[in-house]
């Protein structure tokens, strides 16, 4: 049996997300039917990050069993071909310790959430970004987000559905740039809460567009009640950019 | 009567091109059609390019002829609003004067090409790259991309369908890029004959390859036969990104 790391790249749109779902097709599904073919029992796939409907990945980081003999490029390319003409990707492959796991040896998320700020509606990049027409203050944006650098209760960004053990969580980067109609928030952690990308984006844009101080963000914190922070940005703007390990476990 | 300059954003997947032809939807179609509804009579969009049927638009730049008062940002908006739900945006609308020509007076195209270059299909990307799995080596591309530079007669690269009255055009930019696994090339010229852009990736594409020596650019150009060059580049890598005019018409 060998464990074999994957990255991973997907649009999000049309799945209910990575995870299986009573109804609605997940990226979980479409990959473990894919190495199901290569396989004599049915294939598990365990992932750094469960993405929501709608969320994309860049470099989203899974690991299956496989009792086959077979390189990571022609195991790539097996699943490339299964999956077909889902739009999601196998792009590396790696064959790992049997005790690896893309979960828990993970030591840093890294998101993007990319909105276009402009008054007219996306074209191109429609489905890939939130539409925000009104202009954004992008330096009200990151005096806010300095708030929540550091280790902090992240109740108030935290899903209901949230099945992290604590609220507890360091975020290590979060900066917000601007190039154009563009509007992108690097978020980067060991690990997130469930929505705590996309709740923090939805309370920046509150910040951004004025409608609360900058400082504002210290007191949301604070309350440690979702209620205090802003509404969910939706997903489709979402995207799961890298995983990382200690080791870079696909090498270059 | 006011002329307009409208500045459109567009997803080639799915029209025919800009122009409108005996079937199929064209870009050109949908945005008359669209400007009808604020006009008593037929209204004809000039374009600064006629892109191919599979081509995408960032900054494309058109004008239209308009009876009727009314400011940029609502000529944008009633536009958009009657162009749903086809990926295409008017970004800006600017009043010109009446001799202001979005063919005639630009003086600068700049188009990007984009190459997937990773074993893997692309997912996120599908439709708006071309996918090579083989390696390319960037510095032989960027050596032969060197002879086009400059002012030739680019007949060796020039569509059997080209309208053009000579084969004679400057080419100011040509740069090859990579970051990662995708590799991206800036073409700049006052204008480009048919196909131009396409042919030229088509060959160094061959060039990257090792297929051929960088220094045959000379060659191929010299030939100035279309079947001295490389097969035509597929259309959905290509964007034309903006036009120059000798003033910022869209302003800032």
């Amino acid at each position: 049996m060998t464990r074999w790391a994957l990255q991973l790249e997907y649009d999000g749109a049309g799945f209910v997300g990575w995870q299986r779902q009573a109804v609605g097709l997940s990226i979980q599904a479409v990959l473990e039917e894919a190495a199901a073919h290569l396989a004599e029992a049915p294939v598990t796939a365990i992932t750094a990050g469960r993405t929501d409907a709608g969320v994309h990945a860049m470099g989203q980081v899974v690991h299956i069993d496989l009792d086959r003999d077979i390189t990571g490029g022609k195991l790539a390319a097996a699943l490339n071909f299964h999956m077909k003409p889902h739009r999601i990707a196998v792009v590396r492959a790696a064959a790992v310790a049997a005790d690896w796991s893309a979960r828990f040896s993970a030591i840093r998320r890294e998101y993007r959430y990319v909105i276009s700020n402009r008054r007219s509606r996306p074209a191109l990049d429609d489905g890939r970004v939130w539409h925000l027409p009104h202009p954004l203050d992008v330096s009200l944006m990151s005096q806010g987000a300095r708030h929540l650098l550091g280790r902090h209760d992240f109740t108030s960004f935290r899903a209901a559905s949230c099945q992290a053990n604590s609220p507890w969580r360091t975020l290590d980067r979060l900066d917000i740039i601007r190039t154009g109609d563009t509007v992108e928030i690097l978020a980067e952690a060991r690990s997130f809460l469930h929505h705590q990308v996309r709740n923090m984006v939805g309370t920046l844009k509150l910040i951004g567009e004025a409608h609360r101080p900058p400082d504002s963000m210290a007191d949301i914190l604070r309350a440690a009640h979702r209620s205090a922070a802003g509404p969910t940005a939706p997903p489709q703007g979402l995207f799961l950019m890298a995983v990382r390990y200690p080791e870079d476990v696909f090498g270059k």
